[in-house]
C-alpha cells in the first residue's frame, strides 16, 4: 500500500494553525464589518466560460479544470482529436500496416510491442506521439471539462453583481473569506490552495471608498500588531498620463509590466526592457525621470506634477491621490509612483501592502479601483474599487514576529481523570454541569495510569487537572491541579466553575 | 454574450445566508469545543487514489476529477485509448478505407462527412463510437486526473491520522467544518457542493465516546430551539447477530441494504427484497419478527433479547445500548433497531438524528463507530467513533420552524448621511471615532437626495440614520433617527456611542 499523501502544494492544517489562521481571518472580518462591509460566499467550482480568458493567457494555464462526470469523454472530444491529428496518426499507421497484412492481425491481438520500417505501429509510439500532438488542441481541454475551480475571488463576485444587479443594493459593500485555486509550481509562500481576503465597493465612485480601504489595512494591521507596514499607493491615471507622454496609450501595457519589475530587477534593466520593448531614447529617458522621483508625498505629487505638466490625466490622478493621502494620513499612507500592478482592470487608484520592513516577505495585500468589471459579463457601468489581504504571507510575517496571542492555543480548560469505573462515570455528571457553563473540558475516557493522563493533559495544553477518586467522591469534593505551577488544593464541586475564566478561546 | 450563470447544484450565499449558516456553524463548533474537540482543516482537493475505492462503486462515479494542468493528455491516456477500442475503429475504418483506395485522400484531407458502404469513415461517427466505447474504460479518466474533490470529511481525516498517526496524541478528537463535492444529481435539498460538520474519535474505545456524541447532538439541536428532535440508536453488532441468525455474516449486506429502506417502501417490500436476495422464508421470518419489535427502550432491548439469545455478538451490542441509552437518557435517545446505516466501515454503535417531526426533512444528522479506518492506509488497529450534522436540512428545518434570530441580519448599527461635501468629510471623522470602539457603520458616500439615503438605510436594516448638516457642525451635534420608531433626537457627538449596544452581531 502506498504511503498516504496530499497533492503537491495544499496543506493540511492542525488545530494549532486552524486557531492562528481564524485568529487573522476574525481580525479582518471584524473590521470589514466594522466599516458596513457585508459577507458573500460564491461556490469552489465556477463555469469554465465564467473564468477563461480573464486572467491573460498565462492564467488561463493555472485554471483547475473539473472533468465533467461519467465515466465516458464526450463525441465532441473525440472529434477535436480526429480534426487534429489523431487521424493522421491513424493514416499514418494503417498505411504502414498495408505493408504488412500479416502484422496487422497480431498487433491488433497483442497491442503492443511492435515496428515495421521503424515506423509507427508500437502502440506506446502512437501514445507518444498523440500526446506530443495533443498540446497544440486549443479546445481539446475545454470538451472534457465545462466547470472549473475558481482562481481569485473578483471575477465570481463580478459574475455575482452581474447575474443579481437587479436585486442588490447599490453601492454594494461585500467581503469574502474563501479558498482559491491556482495550478502554480508550489514554492516557498506559494500554495495551490491558497485563502483570500477581499473587500469591494461597487457602484461608488467617491474616493471615499479609497480613504476608508486604507483605513481598513491600517486597522487590520494595527490590530494584528504590524506598527510599520507600509501602504503604498499611486493612479493608474497617472501611468496612463505617463504612456501617452511616451507614444501613446498603447505603450501603457509595456510600461506597466516593465515597472512592476523594478523592486526585483533595478532600474538599468527596466531601462533594457522599454527598449527592447520598442521606447525610444527620450521616451525611456522621461521613465527614468519618473522612477527616480522621491522626497515626501507632497515632493513625489510636485515633482511628477510638473514632469507631467499638460495632461489633463496625470492631473486628475495626482489631484485624487492628494485628496486621500491627506484625508488618510493617519494611516502609514506613502504614495508610491513605481507602484505598477499588472492586471488590467485597474483604472484610478492602486494600493499595494508591503510588510514590516524587518521581515523580508514583500507584498501581503494589495488591490485598486476598476470602471467596468462586471461589463465582461453584460452588465456595464458598475464602478468599483477593492482590496484584498495576503493571509498566508501575513501568517508568515505573524510568526516570524512571534505576534500571535498565546491564549489561542488553549483548547480545554480542565481534563477530568479517569480514577475507574464508578468514579469516572460519577465526574462524568461533574463534567457535564461544567460544559453546561460554557466551560470546555474532557475526561480522560480509558482507565490507565495517571502518568499517562497527565502527559495527554500536557501535550494538549489543558491548564488543569481535576482528580475525582472514591475519598472525593465521598466527600463532595475534588482535587485540582494547576499544571502550569504544580499547585493543588481541594476544591467543592459548587465552587469548581469559579476557578475558570469564562472566557472562552477564539 | 451569455447570461453569467452558476454551475447546477451550487450556490451563491448572500449576506443574509451567510449570517444564518455562520449561526449554526458557531452553535456546532462551540459545542465540539466545549467536548474537547480540536479543529482540523484538510485541502479540497485529494490525490484520487486517496478516495477511490472508499465509497463503493456508486461512490466512486460521484467523485469530482480534477484535470492534471498543462495542455496536453498524458501518453497513458492514449494508451489506454488504443488498448480499450480506439485500435479498433482505427483498424475498421482502415479496412474500410482499404476497399477504396480513392477516398482515402478525400478523408484525411478534408475530415468530414463520408460514409463507405454506410461503416464508419466519417469522423463525427467515429468520435460517436469512440465516446460509446470509452464509457467502459475502466481506468480512462484517472489517466488525465490525479486529483480529486473531496467527497466527505471522514476519508481525508482518516488519511490525515493515518499520515501522522506518530505526531498526534490519542485519544484524538478533532471536528472538521468544510464544504465537500459530490457529482449528484441535484434535486431539492441536495446540492454538488455541501458542507458537512463532524466530530471523530479515534484511538479509544470506550463507550463514554458514543455517550458523549449523544450529548452533543442534544446540546446542539437544543441550543438551535429544535426541542422534539429525536435522536436514534442501534447497534452494527446486534444487526451482524441478526445476519447469523439467517444464514451468516455473508447476509450481512443484503440485509443492512434491505432493511436500510425500511422507512422508503414498507416492510412489505423488504420481505420481497430479502427473498429477491436469497434468504428462505424462515429466515425472512426472523427479520420480520426483529423488525416488529417495538415500545419503550427497554422492551426493545428485551424483545431482541430473547430473539437472538445465545448469540454472544447479540449480548455484547444489547448491552452496549443499555450503557449508552443509561448515561445519555437525559438527551433524546430512542433505540430503533430497524437502524442500519448503509456504509461498510460500521462496527458499533450507530446513531441517526431525525428533525422534529413537524417538518418532514427525515435524518439530520448521523454517524456510527468503526474499528480500523485508517486500515485502509496502512495503519491498522485505531478504532473511533464520529457523527456528522447535515448543515443544509438542518438550514431548512430552521427556515421552516422560524428559529433563526433575528439580531443575526444586523450589519451597519448606522449610516450617516451625506450633507454635502464639507459635512461628509466631518462626519467622515465623527464616523471612525465609532468605528474605534466597535460600532459598525457606513457613511453614504456620494451626495444625493435624501430619501434614496433613507431607502438604502431600509434596504440593509440599517436601524439609525445620523444626520450632521451644517447647523450641526457648527452646534457640534448631531440628529439621530431611530428608523423602527422614527423617533429623533438632537445627540451630542460624546453621547453619541452610548446609542449603540456594543454587543456585535454573529
Amino acid at each position: 500500500m502506498p504511503k498516504p499523501s496530499i497533492p503537491q502544494g495544499t496543506r493540511d492544517f492542525s488545530a494549532t494553525v486552524v486557531r492562528k489562521r481564524n485568529y487573522i481571518f476574525s481580525v479582518i472580518k471584524n473590521v470589514f464589518e466594522l466599516y458596513g462591509f457585508e459577507p458573500l460566499e460564491t461556490p469552489a467550482m465556477e463555469n469554465l466560460e465564467t473564468l477563461l480568458g480573464k486572467y491573460g493567457e498565462e492564467g488561463d494555464k493555472l485554471i483547475y479544470r473539473i472533468l465533467d462526470s461519467g465515466n465516458s469523454f464526450s463525441e465532441d472530444f473525440y472529434l477535436e482529436l480526429i480534426n487534429n491529428g489523431i487521424w493522421d496518426i491513424m493514416k499514418n499507421t494503417q498505411n504502414e500496416l498495408k505493408k504488412d497484412e500479416e502484422h496487422l492481425t497480431k498487433v491488433s491481438k497483442k497491442l503492443h510491442g511492435f515496428e515495421i520500417d521503424g515506423e509507427i505501429t508500437n502502440p506506446i509510439l502512437i501514445a507518444k506521439k498523440a500526446s506530443e500532438l495533443s498540446r497544440s488542441f486549443p479546445k481539446l481541454k475545454s470538451t472534457v471539462s465545462g466547470k472549473a475551480l475558481k482562481y481569485d475571488l473578483t471575477i465570481p463576485f463580478a459574475r455575482y453583481v452581474a447575474m443579481n444587479h437587479t436585486k442588490l443594493t447599490f453601492p454594494f459593500r461585500r467581503y469574502q473569506i474563501q479558498p482559491v485555486w491556482r495550478a502554480d509550481r508550489p514554492q516557498r509562500g506559494r500554495y495551490r490552495e491558497f485563502t483570500q481576503c477581499d473587500a469591494d465597493v461597487v457602484g461608488s465612485t467617491s474616493l471615499l471608498n479609497e480613504v476608508e480601504l486604507a483605513n481598513i489595512y491600517h486597522d487590520v494591521f494595527t490590530q494584528l500588531g504590524f506598527t510599520n507596514y507600509e501602504l503604498r499607493i499611486n493612479s493608474r491615471k497617472i501611468l496612463a498620463a505617463l504612456a501617452e507622454s511616451c507614444g501613446g496609450a498603447d505603450k501603457m501595457m509595456d510600461i506597466t509590466i516593465s515597472i512592476d519589475k523594478l523592486d526585483k530587477i533595478g532600474i538599468d534593466k527596466v531601462k533594457e526592457e522599454l527598449q527592447q520593448r520598442g521606447l525610444d531614447d527620450a521616451q525611456v529617458a522621461i521613465i527614468d525621470q519618473y522612477l527616480n522621483i522621491d522626497g515626501s508625498n507632497d515632493d513625489k505629487l510636485a515633482a511628477v506634477n510638473s514632469l507631467l505638466s499638460g495632461s489633463a490625466m496625470a492631473a486628475k490622478g495626482i489631484e485624487e491621490l492628494k485628496y486621500v493621502a491627506d484625508l488618510a494620513k493617519n494611516t502609514n499612507l506613502v504614495i508610491d509612483l513605481t507602484l505598477a500592478r499588472g492586471l488590467n482592470y485597474y483604472t484610478g487608484m492602486i494600493f499595494e501592502a508591503k510588510a514590516p520592513q524587518e521581515v523580508n516577505m514583500g507584498s501581503i495585500g494589495g488591490g485598486g479601483r476598476y470602471d467596468d468589471l462586471t461589463g465582461l459579463f453584460g452588465v456595464p457601468n458598475i464602478p468599483g474599487v477593492g482590496i484584498s489581504f495576503g493571509v498566508d504571507r501575513i501568517y508568515d510575517v505573524m510568526e516570524e514576529l512571534n505576534l500571535f496571542p498565546e491564549v489561542l492555543q488553549v483548547g480545554s480548560k480542565a481534563l477530568f481523570f479517569n480514577m475507574g469505573e464508578k468514579e469516572s462515570a460519577f465526574a462524568f455528571g461533574i463534567m457535564q454541569q461544567l460544559r453546561s457553563k460554557g466551560i470546555a473540558c474532557e475526561l480522560y475516557h480509558e482507565e490507565t495510569k495517571i502518568a499517562k493522563q497527565f502527559s495527554y493533559a500536557e501535550k494538549k495544553s489543558i491548564p488543569f487537572a481535576i482528580i475525582i477518586g472514591s475519598r472525593e467522591m465521598a466527600d463532595n469534593n475534588c482535587q485540582v491541579k494547576n499544571l502550569a505551577t504544580g499547585e493543588q488544593q481541594t476544591l467543592s464541586f459548587e465552587k469548581l466553575a469559579d476557578l475558570f475564566n469564562n472566557s472562552r478561546s477564539v
